[in-house]
């Protein structure tokens, strides 16, 4: 038998490859694999789902992340998923492989984390499915939002001459998890290190307890603004935007002193040589929301405080580019981050 | 910090300290934690949702179950869950962690596997997230499955003067899985080692490829029988019958003379010198619907082909036992599979 290391393929390519062929029968399925959420016609309205699996060792790493934040991210990606259909979570579903270090209280604190983003955002844990595992702990929670069915927003959607917009900062959770990962290693072996986060809580609390951006998407049907391609950024905003790019097919140009930093997240960069834009555009796990909006919404979009104009949308044969302080344009690639 | 072993509670334990107090504010949530499937309101119909999460080395051992086999398995077992509440599973959701000795090839072959079951069970697979993983194989499936409001079945539904009925036969999967353990045993280190599964194929194929009982539920709406509790045998009859008594707040008598055996399940535990009963109350992976009759179909009932009368319903206070072939109650004890 032919063996291909699932490397030389990366996530979406093996996923393309596994779901190539499946072909949707029943007429309730409205969308399928490749968006944030899948699409459900359950009468009046429209039933999203989405699912995440969270593993530790790849996805986490509990020296650093208290057990209850895990509990509460784990449940925060998934509506950040629902909220980027221009969706409302309802539901979720919470399944966990425990290995035999948890004990119950363990346990307990994750699921105040869950209970905790559960009562923020009003959603109700109504399933899962519970183990032991050989080793580590696994977390698989499964989310259903609803929506009507014209408000429900694709990542095929966008228009040559769209504006491209993006809520709250970038690339601070990545710098969060630089500095976490640079005080584990000064303090490994000894046993009262006490890490220095002062003046960073911004970024750690970024990396730790992210939120999802339902403010944006109150904004966004306050300002009566209709995006025509959403998507939330969980591997970086360059990976995001191919996204929208390759399923709209459009081209997109987006400009480096319009992209939003926090001076945290600038700092922190300075301090350990990173480059700020690189961190920005491929960190990860910012959890924003990247839309488009028609042109004509122009002055809408000027009025939003939750987010702002980074670019737009072009031709697909224009490519996409980052357009530089000083005018270079750089193809923008995927780097998102790679499981695999 | 209090430290309890998760072993002290089970995984039921575990699940309803976990979930104590965790109250559902919307209103579409119609059932949360505690049945088959969880119930969403969503118009006209009405959403199920449950899940299952598939370890390696927990619940499944790739030395002997083939991946085309166990795509297969992971689908069913929740497929499953959704008819046992009278429904109709409609769309799935695949997340998988896949460690570094699985190649593409062979994450092809549980997905041949997968695919086989969406077309057998004409379910569309939606969605997912796909992950590295340090160890193992795991997969994490969701399934969504639909039903009228007033044919949901759940297990809370059981009355005084039911009949209790199962479909197919018990324990065939528990035997099948002893054998395959049996071989292994007899082929560690040997490399040309065949296994000796003639007259076995039955077992073997509970245990590697069960399928889910639509034709049970098939019968039950051809005959207009309107079962009043129901759940689908994944840990043993035992612990099934105490989930409905204890959900419905009644009692139970099963007879043993009743209890449906196939003769390969008998034949294998006189050979490994099991108790047939045990294996059959206890054994789990059966995947037959346990569901209860009002009286008054008694007649409808004994027509069925799918399944058999193993029983009835008594008052709460009378307990649950099984009537030995020579007229002894012996109290039923859940001593279901316990992962932790």
């Amino acid at each position: 038998m032919q063996e291909t290391e699932i490397a030389t393929l990366g996530e979406f390519g093996l996923i393309d490859k596994l779901t190539e062929g499946f072909e949707c029968r029943n007429a309730s399925t409205l969308r399928g694999v490749g968006d944030d959420c899948a699409v459900v016609d359950t009468g009046d309205l429209r039933t999203l789902i989405t699912t995440d699996l969270l593993l530790e060792g790849i996805h986490f790493d509990l020296t650093y992340v208290p057990l209850k934040h895990l509990g509460y991210k784990a449940v925060v990606v998934n509506l950040s998923d629902v909220y980027a259909m221009n969706g409302t979570p309802r539901q979720i579903t919470v399944s966990l492989g425990i290995s035999k270090r948890f004990t119950v209280e363990h346990i307990a604190q994750l699921y105040q984390g869950i209970r905790a983003a559960c009562d923020e955002y009003g959603v109700d844990l109504v399933g899962g499915d519970t183990s032991a595992s050989v080793t580590g702990l696994i977390i698989s929670i499964t989310c259903l939002g609803e929506a009507e069915k014209d408000d429900i927003v694709y990542r095929s959607g966008a228009r040559d001459t769209d504006l491209i917009c993006v809520s709250g900062d970038l690339g601070a959770a990545y710098m969060g998890l630089q500095l976490l990962e640079r005080e584990r290693e000064a303090g490994a072996g000894q046993k009262d290190f006490q890490p220095d986060f002062a003046g960073r809580e911004y970024i750690l609390e970024r990396q730790l307890k992210p939120e999802a951006r339902r403010d944006v998407i109150a904004e966004i049907r306050l300002l009566g603004i209709k995006p025509t391609a959403m998507i939330d950024i969980s591997d970086g905003l360059s990976s995001e935007l191919l996204h929208i790019a390759k399923q709209s097919n459009i081209g997109c140009r987006i400009y480096e002193d319009r992209i939003p930093i926090d001076y945290q997240t600038a700092i922190m960069a300075e301090e350990l040589n990173m480059n700020l834009v690189t961190a920005a555009m491929n960190g990860g796990e910012d959890y924003e929301l990247l839309f488009t909006v028609p042109l004509h919404q122009h002055e809408l979009v000027e009025q939003m405080k939750t987010a702002r104009l980074i670019g737009r949308v072009t031709k697909p044969e224009l490519g996409n580019f980052l357009v530089t302080r000083d005018n270079a344009e750089i193809e923008i690639r995927a780097q998102g981050w790679n499981a695999f």
